[in-house]
């Protein structure tokens, strides 16, 4: 123990010395004429005492935000192409996949619920029948689409249909994400067999293949994803599965909810683990380090140079950053982001190619969760989004360092009920 | 100094050795049974081998963002009581002072600008005149408001106006900040000599003083916070003054534009210092690690339990923050935060007391900028600002991990021009 201790040690005061080039300098004394921060940036951490603040400048890609290539904003933009029977709620489709170029066109999956209602809501799971959904992704089928450019989309139908009752997902399938592997394709998705909200969001990964992005596809039947073990922080559900090909292997990233979920609510947390395979098949193992991500909801992750770069979007501390891991395992955060995109999946030609040093994005396909204006008419929508996340673009606009909203924006998040409750505060 | 050194030091070693536990673990190899991270989330950080993501969560506040007592969402409201001549651009507000509590009131001072004609614009300052702003902070006086409840305020009149010319801020003065010091009242703002936008943001902040908050005013007509030599990072500008009693003497946290600027605007930095003194005339002493912060454009401070917490908005890798440092000096980031007040004063009933268990913050004032709807009317509004960033209350709704708005807010950050570009990108 006492090595143990000692070599902890040192390899904490050696990180110490590489993360924290003051201290040296400090204990040096030498802090006299020039040592303070110049007017013009520096291209490397200074070689004198910094602020904490300072010295992580020159932690992340660049000093600069606007020269970060981990920063952008994010610009959206109604698809073409996809009915929703005119917003009644009938029709959903959300969780797109990463998009893909294959026989010149790109390719999307995704969660598509068309139901005779709305969802009535988690809260009522238990009255949800074969034909009443409870959430937006009960009912669901795995569909797909096609476009020539992006931006307008025909649907071709159902990719992945759920099965009949009692197989793995005869309730839903919803939440897909594509993986190509030595020519042949492979469906990643949640598997439902009970409505979302009788046990929280009960479900596994579960897969299906094909030989071409047209099918057909086979289901699996079977998790490949299976839960963490009693006690564990995945031991209810594994979501939101997102594929990459790195170091020649498969990285699936993929969302769990702990906390005491579903037990009790409101003290959920949401993390994001990492399952490596050989083969898209499996066994997935995964990473004793889990979880890597401690923020983001819908989470989305692309090659990065030498490593892979996130997106964590909400709920966390680090909601709303990028991040980056040379390792694919130990991620910290590149840049903080606004007005993220949700669910989002980016086009990302060397997703797969076992690239070893990725190019990084330029758009992809999120949802929006609220496209209906009430309970009456609940629905998603897919919608698109453009970034600068690429090494291989460069455009100023995308990193502009905020987002101006209306006032109209801001005071639509209004203060509510809280309000009286506010002027009833002591006032000092 | 030296004494000063050492303490970084081995607050530095401190840091390193509590972030970086992992590496024992991960050296001794020992990684067995129930070394999975838990369902339920540990109250401190675990003792076997963790990923950077989920070591970090046990150095923020608290591991779940809902429990961060430095996390929350922040709800607008508009005021009542202030004319705004219609909207048409000839009067604008901006820059609120932390509001404080005196003889049974509020107070918050303000930027006001009342012109014929609404500002001409940054990059056409050399056709300002007595009469014509540049900028909508060019042509203004200090003005003063009292309010009961925080919401509903009447305009008392002016507090400071900028003097004859050639005395210092005779072209405006704006951005004012309070302190309250032995029972005595002290307004730290931006005295412009130049039409802004003629060489950048060029001025220093000055002060004024009173014995009372309804004044009379008086003008040291000097600078306070001077600009660094040529060469440091703030020699051309010390601005956003915003000042918080703490170990009894005054700190006085600034901001300043950096890296050419203004020779070449497209490639500045904002970073913000702390400048401490012993009394409200100064000298303020810059911090010899300064900048403090590498991120936020006007940002605010109070003291937060034994340190000081700040927010930052746009610019910098770390825009959209809560941070925290316990000595006031060396900030970390301590949650990420959406839809941020900008401009914003945070009413802290412990800003000056001396404080050395700070409490926090529930509301305050902030400014929209784009009020007006063209170059017509161009003016800015100040607005409250609510949150939960508070020991003292606990309001489960400001602690939603996630701001929901309408589709509409994003598609209105649509791609624009850039569409027919990225049609013609490269598909693979």
């Amino acid at each position: 123990m006492k090595q143990l201790v000692l070599s902890a040690l040192v390899m904490a005061f050696t990180v110490s010395a590489c993360t924290n080039t003051k201290t040296n300098h400090e204990q040096s004394g030498v802090v006299g004429e020039n040592q303070v921060f110049p007017h013009k940036m520096p291209e490397t951490k200074p070689d004198f005492p910094l602020s904490a603040a300072a010295e992580r400048m020159f932690d992340y890609p660049a000093p600069r935000v606007q020269d970060n290539e981990l920063f952008s904003q994010f610009k959206y933009t109604r698809l073409e192409g996809f009915d929703y029977n005119g917003g009644d709620g009938t029709i959903s489709r959300r969780d797109p996949s990463r998009p893909i170029f294959v026989n010149g066109k790109y390719y999307i999956w995704y969660t598509k619920r068309q139901t005779k209602v709305p969802p009535i809501g988690w809260n009522r799971a238990n009255e949800a029948t074969e034909k009443i959904p409870s959430t937006d992704w009960d009912l669901c089928d795995l569909w797909y689409a096609t476009s020539q450019d992006g931006f307008t989309w025909k649907e071709q139908g159902i990719a992945v249909a759920r099965p009949e009752k009692p197989a793995l997902g005869w309730r839903s399938v919803a939440t897909p994400d594509i993986l190509v592997w030595e020519g042949k394709y492979y469906l990643y998705f949640q598997a439902f067999n009970e409505p979302s909200g009788t046990r929280g969001d009960w479900c596994p990964i579960s897969m299906a293949y094909a030989d071409s992005p047209d099918g057909p596809w086979t289901h699996v039947g079977k998790p490949v994803v299976p839960f963490g073990k009693k006690g564990e922080w995945d031991q209810d559900q594994t979501q939101d599965p997102h594929l990459i090909v790195f170091k020649n292997k498969i990285y699936l990233y993929y969302k769990a909810a702990y906390n005491k979920w579903p037990d009790v609510r409101d003290k959920y947390a949401v993390a994001h683990g990492l399952a490596i395979a050989d083969n898209p098949f499996g066994p997935f193992e995964k990473h004793p380090l889990n979880p890597v991500l401690n923020s983001g909801h819908e989470t989305c992750y692309f090659p990065f140079k030498e490593g892979i770069a996130a997106m964590a979007i909400k709920d966390g501390n680090e909601a709303q950053t990028m991040q980056y891991a040379e390792d694919g395992v130990n991620f910290k955060i590149a840049a903080t982001v606004e007005l993220t995109p949700t669910a989002c999946g980016f086009y990302t030609p060397d997703a797969f190619t076992g690239t070893d040093y990725g190019r990084g994005v330029t758009w992809g396909l999120c949802h929006f969760i609220n496209a209906g204006t009430s309970a009456d008419n609940k629905h998603s929508i897919i919608a698109r989004v453009d970034c600068d996340l690429s090494l291989d673009v460069d455009e100023p606009w995308l990193k502009s360092t905020g987002v101006w909203h209306r006032p109209e924006v801001y005071f639509k998040q209004g203060l509510g009920n809280l309000k009286n409750k506010r002027l009833k505060m002591p006032k000092n």
